[in-house]
Parts: C-alpha cells; structure tokens; sequence
C-alpha cells in the first residue's frame, strides 16, 4: 500500500478499543458548504454572573446555597440521570429486556471564576481539578453498588452545555456503559493474548512514528488517533500502563494537567473560539475485578470542522451506518501542531 | 416487577436488534431546559426555488442540469463519500489497521414540489419513492461490488441537511457498517436458534400489547420500540417477514406509503414545525449470502425533545456511556398517538 493511498482515497479504519470502524473520505473536504451555521458568542464573560447557579455564593434551583469555594467545588446533580435510591427490578418479558439502574451523578465546578475554561486555567490550577477527579473515583468507587465511574465535561452550547461556567460531569453507577464494555472486551482479549496493554502497544508505534503525536512529555503523549470520529478529535494517554486516574504519581498529575492545558489552548486558536467538546476519561471499572488489562485515557470529541460556525454533522449515515470523516487524522494533527 | 417502575425510576433497556443497551430516566424530564435553543423556519417555502441546485431545470455545481422530472429523480452525488474507482488495498501494520473501501452514493429528490416534505405528500405520491428504492437497492445490489445498500433521509437543518428541497441519499459500499453488522450478528443468532424472525417475534409481541404501537395497517405496524433512544424515535415494519423492501407486493408499497404519510404528518403536528429527523432503512445486505434471517425496517431519529426550539444532545455521557433519554417510550406513544 502506498501511504498516500490513506490521504487520497476512501477507505475505514478500525478502533482498536472498540472493535468499530471509522469511514474516511479524503476528497470530500472539498464539498461546498450550503447548511446550518453555528452561533458563536466570543464576548468576554464576566469572572461572576449573579444568574449563574454554579457561581460560589449563588442559591441553586433546589434553594441550597454554594460555598464561597476557591479552586474546585463538586455538588450532586440537581437533575441526576441516575439515582441512589431506587428499587431495584428486571423484565425479562419475552423480548422486552429491561433492568433498573442505580448511581450517583455529580457536577465538578473547576473554578469559581465564570469566564475561564480548562483552557485558560494553568497547570497547577488544572491538577486540583486533576486531584478532585482522583478523590470522586475513589470514594464513588468504593461504594459497593457504584461499579463504573464516568468523568466527563461537555463545553459550549452546540454540545448541550446549559451553563457556560467551567464545569464537568461525574455519572457512576452499577452496570458498565455500552462504550465501556466494548473497551473492556477490547483490552481484555489484547491482555490475555499478549500480556501487554493494548493501548500501550499502540502508542509506543505512534511514538515511534511520530505522525499522529501532537504533544508529549516525559508521562503522557497528546494525539490524534488513527481512527479517529471527530474532525479535531484527540486522545491524551499516560505512557505508563496505569488502569485508572489513582495510579497516577504526583508528578504524573502535573504532567497531565500540562496535557490539558496545551491541547486546551491549541483547541481555543484553532478557529479562534472557545473550542466546544465533549471529554470523557475511560478507565478501569470499580467492580473490584481483576482489570490490569485497562489503560486509561482521556478523548475529546470536538464537534466542529471547518470554522467556528461550521460543525460535523453525525446524521444519517452515521446514525444508520458507520461514522464517517472527511479530514484525515494525519491533516488535523498537523493543523493543531501549528498552533503549539 | 411493577409496570409502573419503567415510568418512574431509571432503568436499562436492550436493543435486541443491536445487543446494545439505553438509559432511561423519566423522573429527569422535570429538569428545566436553559441551554441553547435552535433555530425554526416555519416560513412557508416557494414550489421552485432558482436557487435551489434540486429543484428541476436547474444547474448543479459540477455543470449538469436538472431535467424536468414530475415525481422522483436520482442521480449520482456531486460530493459523494464513496467512489466506486478508487483503487483497492489495506493496511496491517501493528495496531494500525485499514482497508480500502468503494461504493456508489445518490441523491434521490422525492418531488419536483420545493415546497413539500414527505409529510405533504399523499400515500400514492410517497409510493413512487418507495418504488424508487426498490429500483435502486436491486440495480446497486447486483453490482458485484456492492454488497450493502443504505437508504436514508436528513431532513431539516438541525440534522445537517444543507438543502430544504426535498430529498433522501443511497450510499452503497462493499463491506457492512457498523450498526448493519451487529443488527446481522442479532438477526442471524436469533435465528438459527429459534427458527423464526427476531423482529417478526417482537413485532407479535408489541402487537399484542399495543402499548407502543401508534399505528397499523393490514401489513405494516409503526411503533416507539421499547429499546428507543431519541425522545420521538420510531419504527416502520412490515408485519411480514421480509428480508429486503424488493420484497414487498404492490399492495405492501402503498401501504408502506401510507405508514410514512400518517406518522410525518402526526410528527409535524407534535411541535407545529416540519419535524427534523435522520430515518434511514435497515436490510438485507447484497453480498448473495443466505440472509433469511433479515427482517427490513426503516426508523426515525428525531432530536426534538420539548419543544421546535429545544433538543437532545446526545454529548458527554452519550458519547462516552450510552445513550440516555429522558421520556419513556411509552408516553411519547401517547403523544404523537394524540395527533393521530
Ligand atoms: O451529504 P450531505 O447532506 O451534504 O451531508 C449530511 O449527511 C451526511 C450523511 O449522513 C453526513 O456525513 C454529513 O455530515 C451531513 O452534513
Ligand atoms: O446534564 P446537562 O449538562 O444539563 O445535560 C447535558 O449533558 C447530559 C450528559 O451528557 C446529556 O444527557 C444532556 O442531553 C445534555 O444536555
């Protein structure tokens, strides 16, 4: 194979941690764009909004108060998804197959300033939030009915975000979650076969490479995987074969806070916006299983792909048949390697 | 377990056709909504646009002028995602896994009419673009390179579709997509143990039941099925079981027609808008293989959620966990039932 076959022809790649492919389609960057733009609001928010129920001192819609916190401050969802208290039942009616769920869904402010993101705090402002994420998966963890904990952040309003102040989400419960179990699977098979990390194997190819990387210092690497969805979308990974977020040294913490913080600033200059997101850390579940073929990482998923207007649609195609890409990963590493 | 447990504590349900599962949580349709609101266009558009590259006697981008169709009219997409020419290889190196991937893509307008939508059209008009799929999926189908023909419709700027006109896309390709595969894995293992249809089984089911049926005709049921994602999701299937739409008798296609006509138009009565959504046609691939096992379906993804301004976003959690909606299954049956 000729390797610009994969910069000029449709092909599909697989996602290793998946088991899924991705559809590329190369040429088609050139399409014309005719369909809906985004709103974008680059004003200069104000560092507190009297009207914001996540800003320290604010009263929230359930009448509780918020501390006049100073870095972090985490609070149960008001509106959780998941709830600790419900019975517990299953239907297994022909084929209709239901089964209830319980958990605890929690927000994480990560400062009290309003009008900063993860990508205008510094790295050591980042580690406390780093440090926080640390404490939530242990303590959520070690509750017997909480099984799998999933930190997440959606930014900007094109991502559902309903609260521009810098926050993200903690949604643990009993059961793994779809995307989860597929990971699981995938790592497990790799580990059994090869006593090695699945995911580790395949960065130190991407280290050897050095097409997809983005980033790297001495404990993590930043970069696009091969089989990347989203236009710009990214991965930061620990080099080290770590399981979850709590085996990280302290030094390790710093490090991927500086992770963050770079791609967060490369993100913000890309289309000279507050880039919008979703990120998501996946790591060993808390099930008290033997999970040493888990390697966690962390994906952002950022919607747009031409401008700060112009977003990827994941629609028909993509819903019915297989997502489908039209930048290839090699392009969007080297647009966001610019801007370093 | 009580029934009324799936409507008021969170819960899981499985997709038998794709062995994947969805969250439910009812209580959380209480949150208020502060996020973004998008944009509705309740004006009234023109029967010929001159500026519209489908409407007929128009020029398209590549130069080639639109004939002056009267009901259906196909042809090849200017910016297709596939091309049937691009040369054949693949990529095994380590953990970097592609292969080459070819196909045919069409644009299929369903009437010469700008003004229209599915939803204005009567069941003998929507009959021709049934036949028209027909068409398609067997002329595509018996190319050898061809071997899984997607059918599909973004209708509405919210799902990424960049003209109003009205109009679907047929991408075909050599190899299944993701979500076609595992609804093969389903079908086929149901199958070979129970000697009869998955679908057909379920369908007798829910017919039974009618506590999530909206409509039926002698030959086809439209329901919320009880594993449903989107907040209006539904499906179209004939209660016979046919493995592709090549399939169906005369008398199937009008009443197949007749399905499509009642559930658009009880869908745009729902939010007083023309109702967006992503519905696309699961079948029968084309690779000649014994696919008996095939039960055809098309359903609809719609991403309203309260109101024509407010939708779901399936972000964070979604994207990293599994799909969470908000109402259940069963009251949005009731709702759209209502505009029956
Ligand atoms: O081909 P269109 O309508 O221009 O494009 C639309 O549908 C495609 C197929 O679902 C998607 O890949 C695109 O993201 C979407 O904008
Ligand atoms: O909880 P929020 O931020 O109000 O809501 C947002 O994130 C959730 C978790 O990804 C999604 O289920 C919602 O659709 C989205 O609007």
């Amino acid at each position: 194979m000729e390797n610009t076959d994969l910069q000029d022809y449709s092909h599909k790649r697989f996602n290793i941690l998946t088991g899924e492919w991705v559809l590329v389609s190369p040429h088609r960057a050139k399409r014309p764009w005719q369909g809906q733009n985004e709103e974008v609001n680059n004003e200069k928010r104000p560092t507190y909004d009297k009207s914001c129920y996540l800003c320290a001192g604010n009263t929230r819609i359930n009448g509780e108060v918020n501390p006049d916190y100073k870095d972090v401050f985490i609070f149960t969802n008001d509106f959780a998804a998941l709830q600790s208290d419900s019975p517990t039942f299953s239907l297994n009616d022909g084929l209709l197959i239901a089964e209830s769920e319980t958990g605890i869904c929690k927000v994480i402010c990560f400062s009290p300033d309003h009008s900063k993101s993860l990508a205008d705090m510094s790295p050591n402002e980042i580690q406390k939030v780093v440090y926080a994420w640390q404490e939530q998966y242990k303590e959520l963890g070690d509750n017997p009915k909480i099984n799998y904990v999933q930190i997440f952040e959606n930014k900007g309003a094109v991502m559902g975000c309903s609260n521009p102040h810098p926050h993200g989400q903690i949604w643990s419960q009993s059961t793994l979650p779809n995307e989860v179990d597929k990971k699981n699977t995938q790592q497990l098979n790799y580990f059994s076969k090869n006593k090695s990390s699945l995911l580790g194997d395949y960065l130190a190819q991407e280290l050897e490479k050095q097409e997809r990387v983005i980033f790297e210092n001495d404990k993590f690497v930043v970069l696009v995987p091969f089989w990347a969805v989203w236009p710009f979308e990214t991965m930061i990974a620990p080099k080290r074969h770590i399981s979850s977020i709590s085996d990280m040294t302290d030094e390790e913490t710093l490090q991927y806070a500086e992770a963050i913080a770079v791609l967060t600033k490369a993100y913000d200059k890309l289309f000279n916006t507050s880039f919008p997101y979703s990120a998501g850390i996946h790591q060993c579940p808390t099930n008290g299983n033997d999970n040493k073929h888990w390697h966690w990482h962390m994906s952002f998923y950022p919607p747009l792909l031409r401008s700060a207007t112009v977003k990827k649609f994941m629609v028909g195609y993509e819903m019915f048949g297989t997502p489908q890409r039209d930048i290839t990963a090699e392009s969007a590493v080297k647009m966001i390697k610019a801007l370093l």
